[in-house]
């Protein structure tokens, strides 16, 4: 029997459930962590700065696309918010981003009918795309759901605007898995229209949600295609457009578009953090990115992210701990159309010191569940073990997979990445658009993520990670 | 080995972990609910009807207390939507129920400093209140926090408006705790101030949310002191008036209300179901409560709960399975005031049939992730096993617990009561007031809801549940 208690015991702790529950004693580290943990709740939802902070970026500062003068006030604001919260080191580190700019022009009509009345439709270009002539493009519309009907539809699509209308699957449970089925056509939309000889990229926003707002985001030219131009256009505004398609097959749409890529600009990534007390040398890094899409205020993509590293580690001050190791917020900068911040800050020589983890916040200020966990399954395993610390709070569900974007640069040199699990029912209703302001973001799920990044932080760079194999 | 593994295996099933971690087969009736679970998440949230129904609730019906014309409406709304969903032997059950009226006026204002200019208060009388005489009651204010502060007061609260000034403490994770720890002065505040010689009650609005929206609910009187007037005052209010009182103790306050009890009205509870096909006498209730507050359109409390348990119906008749057991959708009437539908729906006689679960909604229409269960550690642990059923869903979370105050009286004959647990971080900032509106409950969560609710009774309906000795 005692036996069988013991494989019970370590099947147990592998898989996160609570050890009491069986009448084992609590772990130390379990022990030791409920007072914090209750500490962490009652001063963040309590006397909470999460709110507030963001309320600063998305109203004194809105959308900061990479290069921007939104950008720069970005920046400043990162350094005084985390000057304010008390960080140690507070600090810039310089580097060169992408400089991508809308531009006044954004528009997009069809005629058809009898009478050929001139109907607008929703658009906003895509990050990156070059704009069209300044009296725009004229064409007919070819329409198609996927790459493979456009290919098959040959020499039809020639000349023409390709209008790429798969929708966002909204029968998937995870709006991620639904995101990830339908981006392809906005990324990839451009050099597949230009590969038919299509003469732009019309795409269906990439959203479940059904309004008249354009969601905009990254896209790529491919060297052996002409670059042409690539807009989103709003699903209330595909779905007229499809209609009239079928009305009127011949009906042609004239896209007009004035953004344009300048030279790199000079930004930052803004650093600051509580060193450790034991080993100062061993870095946590957790962080989001700073700079948003010029839509919106860029308030869950990514404000909420960066506000959870900086109120994590304004909490850890304020309830009076201070890590073993040293937990460092950084804002990076660039995620949505170069990650330059990110590949910057894998790159800088780092003397005396050594990442061991690297947790991103960008999927929102949605409420917290977990935390998804990268470096294998004996990283899972130990992270699994702190079940107990996280249940009380509904934070202990750790899933098998990474970090974000960010610090995808750190992972590929073999550094753990984890992802804090939010929920996302809503979030790509938002998301990369003028819907993406604070007023969506709730005080209270926004704090609460803050704290999950705190406490998750905090029990690392206590506990430690198993180490790593080097890829 | 092997006797420890099936120990660890029994300790995971009881704990309703996924045994299939462990390399284990899945057991049968996960497997068979696999494909089950797959269709009512894509009839759902690719085809569901709950938030179509809720609009038709909240826009056509609008808010409904117990005998008003709108729960009249309600009622019809439910017998209308349960056969337009195709559900089985929907039927009205007659109960009749308390009629308690706002009336026309609920104002309240104070006069202090040298001009003594009138400063109006955002109110609303508490259900089931007596009104003041026509021109109000103008008197001095005693603020306190607590009964027992009210108490030590003595003489001093004689012939004062009595102001209960207790905040929701912001500071727990559970925003019912929250509620839990301030509702009192709502519920008995009347009876507390009358004793204390006081002529009237103000209490806080019981909501975390710093707004100008007073919220309403349910309060009582004693037999042996006076009823006195009962009225909450918007946070935004309550906060204004005390730093009022801090500046001019002296202050006089009016206030007027127009409310009444009128006689007892008929109204009704509404049932439909899908019958068993096997079992058809053993019966799972689900369901809501049909009536609201007379604020705002009572969306999230409970229009979400009473559309949760009709679509889950719908649903599992969409996706074209029958349940083993019986399960019935019951539309309460009277939870807020009276819980008359309840008692009545436990007390009357049903030949030839048994209750085996009562499965309340009554926590709004937010993210769900498990079940609240009562009827004892035998049926937690029989539902714990369904775990790898739910888990795909985060629908997994099965805590000790039971059903709310629909099924009580079920509950309290012996019947195991339960509670879809759902996110409720927001659910207090509606709650019993003018904010609990259509737009403040998303598309998605409440079918994820129903969802829950059609899972979880139809798993319970093929697996049945452990006996659960009668009290």
């Amino acid at each position: 029997l005692k036996s069988g208690l013991k494989i019970a015991s370590v099947a147990l702790a592998l898989l996160g459930v609570n050890a009491r529950l069986l009448g084992a004693d609590p772990d130390p580290l379990a022990k030791r962590m409920g007072p914090i943990r209750g500490r962490l709740v009652r001063e963040g939802l309590a006397k909470g700065q999460a709110f507030a902070m963001l309320t600063e970026l998305c109203t004194t500062v809105g959308h900061r696309l990479s290069g921007s003068p939104g950008a720069a006030k970005a920046v400043a604001w990162a350094e005084r918010t985390m000057k304010r919260a008390g960080l140690d080191r507070v600090r810039l580190e310089p580097v060169m981003v992408p400089r991508w700019v809308r531009g006044e022009t954004e528009t997009a009509s069809y005629q058809s009918g009898a009478a050929k009345p001139d109907t607008p439709l929703s658009i906003c270009a895509l990050g990156g795309s070059v704009g069209t002539s300044s009296g725009g493009i004229t064409a007919e519309v070819l329409e198609v759901r996927s790459f493979e009907e456009l290919r098959a539809v040959g020499e039809r699509a020639k000349g023409k605007i390709i209008f790429f209308n798969r929708p966002f699957d909204p029968g998937l449970f995870d709006p991620f898995a639904a995101y990830g089925g339908a981006v392809g056509q906005r990324g990839s939309g451009a050099i597949e229209a230009a590969r038919a000889g299509g003469v732009a990229a019309l795409v269906r926003s990439v959203t479940g949600r059904l309004d008249d707002v354009p969601h905009t985001g990254s896209m790529s030219y491919a060297g052996d295609v002409p670059k042409v131009p690539a807009a989103a256009v709003s699903t209330v505004g595909a779905n007229r457009l499809s209609e009239a398609l079928k009305a009127d097959p011949r009906l042609r749409l004239t896209l007009a578009l004035s953004c344009e890529t300048l030279p790199d600009a000079p930004s930052s990534n803004v650093l600051g953090e509580l060193v450790g007390s034991e080993m100062p040398g061993e870095v946590i890094v957790i962080g989001g990115h700073l700079d948003s899409w010029d839509k919106g205020q860029g308030a869950h993509d990514d404000g909420a992210g960066c506000v959870h590293a900086i109120e994590a580690l304004r909490l850890l001050k304020a309830i009076g701990v201070r890590p073993k190791r040293t937990i460092r917020a950084v804002m990076f900068m660039n995620e949505e159309n170069g990650n330059r911040g990110g590949i910057a800050y894998a790159a800088a020589a780092r003397p005396g010191e050594r990442a061991i983890a690297a947790i991103e916040s960008d999927r929102g200020g949605g409420m917290p569940h977990g935390f998804s966990v990268g470096g294998g399954p004996a990283v899972l395993s130990a992270v699994s073990k702190w079940g107990p610390i996280f249940e009380p709070l509904q934070l202990d569900r750790f899933r098998a997979g990474g970090g974000g974007t960010d610090v995808a640069p750190l992972t590929a040199k073999g550094v753990p990445g984890f992802e804090i699990i939010v929920d996302t029912q809503r979030y790509f209703d938002y998301h990369h658009s003028d819907n993406d302001v604070l007023g969506e973001v709730h005080p209270r799920e926004l704090e609460l993520g803050a704290i999950a990044m705190a406490l998750f932080s905090y029990t690392m760079a206590e506990d430690g990670l198993p180490a790593v194999k080097r890829p």
